[in-house]
């Protein structure tokens, strides 16, 4: 592709040679000639000079300090970033995906709904009254539950489990691996007369409902709610090996990083960011636009628009602090200990004197 | 149902309108006419008022504070989370399973042993001398390894693998994508004579044993062991993505919540507790009845009977203790300083004086 | 097995009894006659009076230090636990693997390629241009993506999933649930005119390669790299539940153990080893022979050589020193009170005087 057609692909202004032909992106530095890069932070603009790419997408202000005079050709956008990410689906494009059409292998209820120009791949399993939106992707091994709903275009990567009656919107992606709607760890404990204590199962009614573009990670679990609904909300996009417990309530475009556990009845406002690892006890509140650092402990509701870090999550700014004097505390030790042979000292002086 | 015989059923007494219809379960803050909520902890009592219940269940004490001319009805019941499962049982009941009968598109070795009302689904695969015992069902994408043997009433949900030789006793549930008696993590990292060191694998010789009763969550692994058995006792309940590693000892009636790794040899004793991505290192013993707060660290052996906090983990009072002085811990930084600023002070006096 | 033979198949020098027949192995504490145990940590060698054990493997250095009139045979080895790792092998060898052949209930594309000898089980998924060497296994439910490419010997035990285009070397393990190249958590967060900030999927256009002899632990998962190539280096062994991000780069002989999470780009070196439920952030390096401990959680480059715990992850000795501190701080708060009375009292004491 031609650096002109490309600058037009992604909504970028051009500076440089117009005919140059990009063939992929690269990173930064592992670009060679041929290849697209991008600089979206400050401080790796200096590293332009060193790479190999002919291309370079730059924001207006770093490219205002470029050189006219670079040999590589500069891409300007706004957001360089998603700049990059529109060069990538340009020139790399997405997953090629099997043809449409349902295999002799797979089992299909004659109960179940398959909308049009679906494909279902070998050794599938549609349930009874399940119903698959038009042009959904069904790889193999997948598990469709009695009375499941997916909408439109959604994609089950191979040996995705969906229990029973749970709904799926519009482009919703599940990789390989992941359960939906696996019953809520909910037990009464308790001793009935005669008996040794138990953990009585408490019988999961709910459902999960995962709303439009919605990705999941591989081998992640979102539990169907004891009563009414597990929700995730739409635009969220959620890691590898993630736990949703049930009754939780995930809000719209929230980023869940590979390995965050969040427990039963916990919501979430929109725009919400938990780092990998991150671990939130059940029915508390994350404000919209929250951000949780990674491994952070959130044991009680966090006001939105703050960055939280530690265990338990404080806002960021103190838990940095209390980080700086972590590393203190040895010295500190020794220091008190100083301190305090310095008084008796003094005591002693004065006792004395 | 006519609250007079959910009352019988879940053991409460009644006071208030015994022919009122009652048709499902609901929480106490979103429950509606027509459904019946619980109060197990003081602190909801006030919220009665305000909850659109029909009914509600409450102990003799709440019961007995609360003014009689309430518009809403009480179940009184002793232990009232257990007897609110026992209305979602009565009201909602159980998962609607297939109906017993094995999948010509199954795959069942010849020398497997089948036993009677079982239901096996298709792309189930049941290997040789495996033995299903009396009405399990297995969902699809199951694999049950070569020996393996299920007691009565299992289930095994979508996509669960069981390796060979493993031992499942009576009523165990396993969630989708769960994995029993994989290879433990065993290695001799040795160098041989010209060679670079490496990790040898060490044979796992041994198996997994589940007790009766046990459940496991969607996507959690518990290894066989190197040599010998790793068990999990009778009633234990484990939640999604826990590891148990090779040549553990679960007691009875445990909880493991999610993301919950224990190293391999660690034993628990009876009705343990460990909280959310808890890790514990192996070789260890936690004693019967102990609850470790969730993300804590277990790095020695804990005495049964005693509430756990912290990385490494230590008794809860001390850990809150802890966690208390942490966060006091910038301004102690502050504070050593200015002791530190008086004392050259009174000392510069004194020398001077 | 006689254990003059067994002497000699592990490499051992012989000190004892060599007509004794031996059956199996076992721990020191719970071994049996007919059984060898080992030692390989000084501390144990106290125990071996008490073992049941017909004959223990111990360095030359413990068994100088044994009498020679006990009762037990010692087999003496200069690394006991490779030694007794070998008598594992030699006593319990490996699991019997199904036996070469193709199911054909397994769905094999006619453009894949499946070299000699290989076992393809009922349910297998084998897409198109896959290549499949000599004799691999492949157990029921696995989904093998177009393009694969598996060296020779590989086993993929059931439910593993490997997207397109990854390639296996020689020997790789892979425990059940595991899933290779599924895409990475990568999306550009950006407002289209008009439209609220959305999460625009990158396109994860790279891959997974998987060098000889790595085993990976059931239900973990590797994701492929946005561009190019996320490698796990030959010999290396990955426990459950691990995640390793797009584009990371894991060295040779690593370890990493159940839960680790890896974020993207980052790399290591040789023989890294991670603990359980270690945490590392994204675009960094951890040098040759770096030990963290278990949860630590990894901020910045780690040189190699060292060992580090704590999150953020220092060096361990500092740590240690940090966890002293940590245990100590109730009382330094307690400490700082009371030398500030001492100094209030003796600054009052100067004014008065």
């Amino acid at each position: 592709m031609k650096l002109s057609e490309l600058a037009q692909r992604i909504g970028a202004r051009l500076r440089g040679d117009s005919s140059l032909d990009i063939e992929s992106c690269a990173t930064l530095d592992s670009a060679q000639p041929g290849q697209v890069a991008f600089v979206a932070n400050r401080k790796y603009v200096r590293r332009i000079a060193g790479s190999g790419a002919s291309a370079i997408i730059v924001s207006p202000k770093d490219a205002a300090e470029l050189k006219a005079d670079e040999t590589v050709s500069l891409l300007i956008a706004d957001d360089p970033y998603f700049a990059f990410r529109e060069a990538v689906v340009a020139l790399h494009g997405w997953r090629e995906q099997p043809a449409p059409g349902v295999s002799r292998l797979a089992y299909i209820d004659d109960t179940a709904v398959v909308h049009e120009l679906c494909t279902i791949r070998p050794f599938a399993y549609i349930a009874p009254r399940a119903t698959i939106g038009r042009r959904c992707i069904i790889y193999p091994n997948c598990y469709v539950g009695k009375g499941v709903t997916l909408g439109d275009d959604c994609v089950l990567y191979p040996g995705v489990t969906i229990y029973d009656n749970c709904k799926l919107g519009d482009r919703v992606v599940l990789h390989a691996g992941c359960v939906i709607g696996a019953d809520g760890y909910g037990y009464a404990t308790h001793a009935k007369p005669g008996e040794e204590a138990r953990h009585h199962k408490i019988p999961q009614a709910g459902i999960v409902e995962i709303e439009d573009d919605v990705e999941i990670g591989a081998n992640a679990a979102v539990d169907r709610a004891a009563l009414g609904v597990t929700r995730v909300g739409k635009g969220t996009k959620i890691d590898n090996l993630v736990t949703v417990g049930h009754g939780a309530g995930i809000g719209k475009h929230n980023l869940l990083v590979a390995h965050v556990g969040i427990a039963g009845s916990t919501t979430t406002g929109d725009y919400v960011t938990l780092g990998g690892q991150v671990g939130v006890a059940g029915h508390l509140h994350i404000g919209d636009g929250a951000q949780v650092a990674a491994q952070s402990g959130v044991t009680h509701d966090l006001a939105g628009g703050e960055q939280y870090g530690g265990a338990p999550a404080i806002p960021m700014r103190q838990a940095r602090r209390t980080f700086i004097a972590q590393a203190k505390m040895p010295e500190m030790l020794t220091e008190l200990r100083s301190l305090r042979r310095r008084i008796d000292e003094i005591e002693k002086k004065l006792d004395d004197g």
